[in-house]
């Protein structure tokens, strides 16, 4: 493996003195980019761009040649999971992601099983690949989604906006949920050790669903999965430690609960003053975050201001990561992006300096 | 006026003493209940509904026959606002509300105007005639949508998983957005103020969409107007306190600055812990919620646990109002509310002996 020329990303996640504030964006590689939407075409499908080794690592790459990222993240989808566990993954034209055996009943729930790794070779060998063409750039990104938020995708067979099956089942079968629950975690672990072996440097759980939960239910339906994961990940690859990052979207409340995930660093979305989020989590983990992606939509003055504004929010020293508090928009115009990473980079120099 | 029979609703907004915990539930006239959807169908359509004092009257009374409830809240809409305003509102199945002008440029907000009570007036002819109807049976909850919740719906024209228009105009016009958040803050504080003078006896501010917002974006574009109509209200009729509720949905990390507000109790969505909240607030305000309502789609067992559980996170005293965190959902079994409502009166006995 090449020698890895900018690791500050991973310096920050872990704490470490950085000369500048890393950033990368969630969703980086994604159909805000032209040349992102001409592979995207060119593989027919979004399924095949994550089945094809080396398309994905060509998506991946896109967004490095045009912005000063710090970090790479590997082009998959987080449904790959259960669509390995047999769930039939399709996606549907405007109305996102499907599954054509969601996890309704108790027969459903019983034939569930951790898949065969091997089902997802595809995803391991797009990390070889991605990590041979970085060349040592910067860090490669592994992810997954969180156990609870598979098993929202797995039990309403789509996104939702009230995920009334998911929770009809949480509140009237709950042991069936957990059966879920105990399956996901067993199988992510195994699915991030599989991509930290194959050359991820870092990995990111991404709990996008567990701000639906009430506080109770996020601390027995969410959190006790996401520490039987990162309890079992390996934390150290070619001699470098692997950091863990674990993004709760509207998770704000729980920053405390979250500090006990074991996870180096928590992303937050843009409702969470920074300030305020680094004085809870106090010295014990890093943050990343977390501009509201619309912000780009707005003048580069509101983008400098914010970047501004964020970097003082978090103020002196490493442990913060720059990222948005979510996915880019499809809409967004990768200028304002270039504006807001070299922001990013320029103002932050003084909040490292000695 | 008749003489208020049970006022223990009012009494726990103003932290009094109480001999219970008293419990409404958002959207409790609805479409759970059969005979709402009967006389939502003589009616024609829902605007129909609520322009018909008779009918609105009836489906108000509706649920107060079924549950002990200690409050009614006026049927209405928070989009009657905005359709006076001559946005054009207007309902298509399955999809929820739309407004055939909304606010998308500079134009559209020049003409933007304070409507004429005049036009509501179908709403504070509602208001008397369910006073009448309700003769001192449970106080009558008057309600607006916030001013920042309203614009979202106007600008975006409907509902949104990204309020993409709205963040657009925010982030790159923000004028545009103030000036037509001080227009709907005059708007709301005439619309309250008129169904206090026509017998409402609280009244409760949605702000639906403030938790789309970031915490720097809520400071300035949600809370100062949220404290202009609090600040303008009638604050007392009959010789009795008026008391005022918000609620921002998903604004729990902005419990400190939602005091400010100027309310007497603020709503709370399920992911909040009760008792952590109150520590937050402190004697400042009463607090409302905050039970999913999709544990009603549990076990009897499971909602005798969590109106347990609420109740002593709130703990010993006055101050709270049992509620769900957010409308009841549309396939909710009404047996499952009755248990609840008489499991909240029975349980709380005990939080308020001396």
């Amino acid at each position: 493996m090449a020698v890895l020329h900018n690791d500050i990303f991973l310096r920050a996640l872990l704490k470490q003195p950085v000369e500048y504030t890393p950033v990368w964006l969630m969703r980086q590689a994604g159909r805000y980019l032209p040349e992102y939407r001409a592979t995207r075409s060119k593989a027919g499908s979004f399924l095949n761009l994550c089945h094809d080794t080396q398309l994905a690592t060509e998506v991946t790459l896109q967004p490095l040649e045009r912005f000063k990222l710090d970090a790479a993240i590997l082009f998959s989808d987080i449904l790959t999971v259960p669509d390995a566990m047999g769930l039939g993954l399709h996606f549907v034209e405007g109305e996102g992601p499907k599954f054509v055996h969601p996890l309704r009943h108790e027969d459903d729930v019983s034939r569930l099983r951790v898949p065969a790794m091997d089902k997802l070779r595809y995803v391991f060998e797009a990390v070889k690949s991605i990590r041979q063409a970085l060349n040592g750039r910067v860090p490669l990104i592994g992810f997954s989604g969180s156990p609870f938020t598979l098993a929202c995708y797995m039990v309403e067979g789509s996104g939702s906006r009230d995920f009334r099956y998911l929770k009809t089942m949480m509140y009237s079968r709950s042991e069936l949920l957990h059966q879920i629950l105990t399956i996901n975690a067993e199988t992510v672990t195994q699915y991030l050790n599989e991509q930290i072996a194959a050359g991820a440097q870092a990995v990111q759980i991404f709990d996008t669903w567990g701000g639906i939960l009430s506080d109770a239910c996020f601390a027995e339906f969410d959190l006790p999965y996401l520490q039987q994961v990162i309890s079992g990940l390996i934390r150290e690859a070619q001699g470098r430690q692997v950091p863990v990052v674990v993004f709760t979207k509207g998770g704000g409340l729980w920053l405390e609960k979250l500090v006990q995930s074991g996870a180096d660093a928590l992303g937050t979305d843009w409702t969470i003053n920074l300030q305020q989020a680094r004085q809870r989590v106090g010295h014990k983990v890093a943050l990343q975050g977390n501009m509201d992606p619309f912000t780009l939509f707005g003048s580069k003055e509101r983008i400098y201001d914010d970047v501004k504004r964020l970097l003082a929010d978090y103020g002196h020293g490493s442990g913060h990561v720059f990222n948005l508090g979510h996915g880019i928009n499809q809409y967004t115009d990768p200028e304002q992006i270039k504006y807001m990473v070299d922001t990013v980079h320029h103002l932050s120099v003084a909040y490292h300096s000695n």
